[in-house]
């Protein structure tokens, strides 16, 4: 249904973006993104439950909360997390100088920032930097705007989509910053979602909590929900399809399908570029009495440890993904549990199973694998999506040195 | 208050203790042991909370819940869990061949188990081992019965002390084996404490889970909560103190700190020896609302994968640590929260703070290491020990293959 198309995060009708090399980084990188939108878009986001949030996730909040904006700037390489009163009056500058740049007001503008905890920005690079990428701003620009929000991501994640709405062809694109706290004091998850979909504030609102809930909410590498996290969308109707009004009916379900698409499709990529990654594990946890304890048991196993790095050693260790459901807290019992890796049923009501050993073997080699355990206690059904433990995570967060 | 004495786990009156080689570990090492009381003792247990519990949990649960005891038997190198209805008949029958080789009811009888789990018990090799282990009964069979309980400890957890209670002299002692679900497949904590104080089971019970909520349920090492854990003590009164029927008074005050104190210490040798520790972590929260949120917050520093990995590379990563309490649930705020590595002030009011380096980066050399964070919220303190995540971890748990 979805048609995959070019252009990437400015792909949609009426986005220019851009990326810019201000210094912020050491490696010299691209490091502020920039997207624009020439009509004001209505706007949605979700951010991190950390209690301990960022200045730039404190002033996108109140932008969020009105629901409209026209542009999206973010920089890698300082995450103005944990720099108090100072961050905030930065944070706003931030706001400030982008809107000046474009000639919108102030509270028409998101931010975001991703990098070193407890160190302020450094705002004279920034505010060249973000001048520089107003003029930058092309249809063209998708690609440096990918590249200006990476940290240590290993590659770039971005998609952009075609699809029908209402007789209208209407485009989605996407693009994110890897999860994991990425490089030691690296603040987490970025992404930005632009659509000219014409879709009213509250109702964007709706579809993207629906979607987050099941595919950014749904990945975990190593359990550390960071200070920064994330994710804006950005509607702004240049497809000229009737407004969708209501979180109903054929068009709104048509979208939100869209939109949830792309944000697992971007989740997924978030788990595959997890640090020190070998393997990229989906963990579905079906026959649970409900969602939550469904997800809850998916999360259990995914955070483990010890199943982590059992799969970083290829090695099916049943044990340790029963005993991860079974301290889950989910309603779950040996005598129902059922666990197969692959495909390949190994535990049957708590039991090991007899199974083509060799085939087992060749399922743990490959990189992609699925693991199901139904706890036969309900129906409900949840899927995570995590990575291995491999010794490149220890070596990418314990050699560092502040 | 509490006189270090020899002896060990058979250290007070009454008791006796065997280790020895049944076959039952690959090694050939001691891998069962057995611990009995002459007289009849008051028993109180505390078990997983694991939906997967052992055979042998479920067993000793029954055992425990009428409060009297004469022996408990220990094997290692399998843990009868995940071993359905044969694993309860094996348990149960693990229990009669030590009830008949004492001469004493079955239902006098705890047993534990540790080792591979999904795999049934070697029932002949057990009962030749449980036999032997009746005949080897002695005072000084403390120091077999301590590394029979071992899988890859790598040292014995065991001590024993002596105090006055009302008049009279008491002793208490105990073991312990170490946690994290220590070899692949392999289930986590067993402990066991023996005491010649004379204290009715209902107030054995109240004080033991006092102890285990400021000492083993403080501790964790990858947060892997095993199938089998099983804390069990047994007091015989052969001290001839006057029985202790109530949770109250001198007496009961001066029983039930020599127990947490006894808990504490058999709690932080197992911290120590987590898999491939290179650090050992004592984790203190103070100025929360209430020990609970206290907990919470500590926990979730001690269990974070990036502040683990940071103190193995002996990175004083403060962003990890106050971002784990961001997303711990606890109450807190960056304008509150000061934090101290070592007794060096790190962050005060959510802001890095100066401090001496190279006193900081000494601290981080050393092997036992305290991390104190203030929220500022309220007055309730938690502790919480744990060690650092290293390749010896990954190596630990993701080389072996099953």
């Amino acid at each position: 249904m979805l048609k995959e198309i070019t252009g990437g995060i400015a792909a949609p009708k009426g986005f220019t973006a851009a990326g810019v090399k201000a210094g912020l980084k050491k490696s010299g990188k691209e490091d502020v993104a920039l997207i624009y939108s020439s009509i004001p878009a209505a706007a949605a986001a979700v951010f991190t439950q950390n209690t301990m949030a960022a200045a730039p996730v404190i002033v996108s909040r109140e932008v969020a909360d009105k629901g409209q904006a026209s542009a999206i700037v973010i920089n890698s390489g300082c995450a103005n997390a944990c720099t108090g009163e100072q961050g905030l009056i930065d944070a706003k500058a931030m706001a400030h100088i982008t809107a000046a740049a474009l000639n919108v007001p102030d509270d028409q503008v998101l931010i975001a920032s991703t990098g070193i905890i407890g160190v302020t920005l450094p705002m004279d690079k920034l505010e060249t930097g973000i001048k520089q990428a107003a003029k930058a701003l092309s249809t063209d620009g998708a690609k440096n705007a990918t590249l200006a929000i990476m940290t240590t991501d290993t590659f770039p994640k971005s998609c952009a989509y075609e699809f029908e709405l209402a007789g209208k062809k209407v485009r989605i694109a996407g693009i994110a910053k890897g999860s994991g706290m990425i490089h030691p004091n690296m603040a987490t998850m970025l992404s930005c979602i632009t659509t000219d979909a014409a879709v009213a504030a509250p109702v964007l609102k709706k579809a993207l909590t629906d979607a987050v809930n099941v595919s950014f909410n749904m990945v975990t590498v190593d359990g550390d929900t960071s200070t920064n996290d994330t994710l804006a969308v950005l509607a702004n109707g240049a497809a000229e399809n009737p407004v969708i009004e209501r979180a109903e009916g054929a068009a709104y379900e048509t979208f939100a399908a869209a939109l949830k698409e792309i944000c697992i499709y971007l989740a997924k990529q978030v788990a595959h570029d997890g640090e020190g990654a070998t393997k990229f594990l989906e963990v579905t946890v079906k026959g649970a009495v409900d969602f939550t304890d469904a997800k809850t048991a998916a999360m259990a196993i995914a955070k483990s440890p010890l199943v982590k790095t059992a799969f970083f050693g290829q090695d099916p260790n049943w044990g340790r993904i029963l005993c991860a459901v079974g301290y889950s807290g989910a309603k779950s019992q040996p005598e129902t549990a059922t666990l197969s890796i692959g495909g390949i049923t190994i535990v049957k009501k708590g039991l090991g199973a007899s199974f083509d050993e060799q085939a087992l073997r060749a399922v743990m080699a490959e990189h992609d694998i699925s693991v199901t355990v139904d706890l036969g206690q309900g129906s409900a059904t949840a899927t995570v999506w995590t990575c291995d433990f491999s010794y490149e995570y220890v070596k990418i967060n314990g050699e560092y040195h502040t």
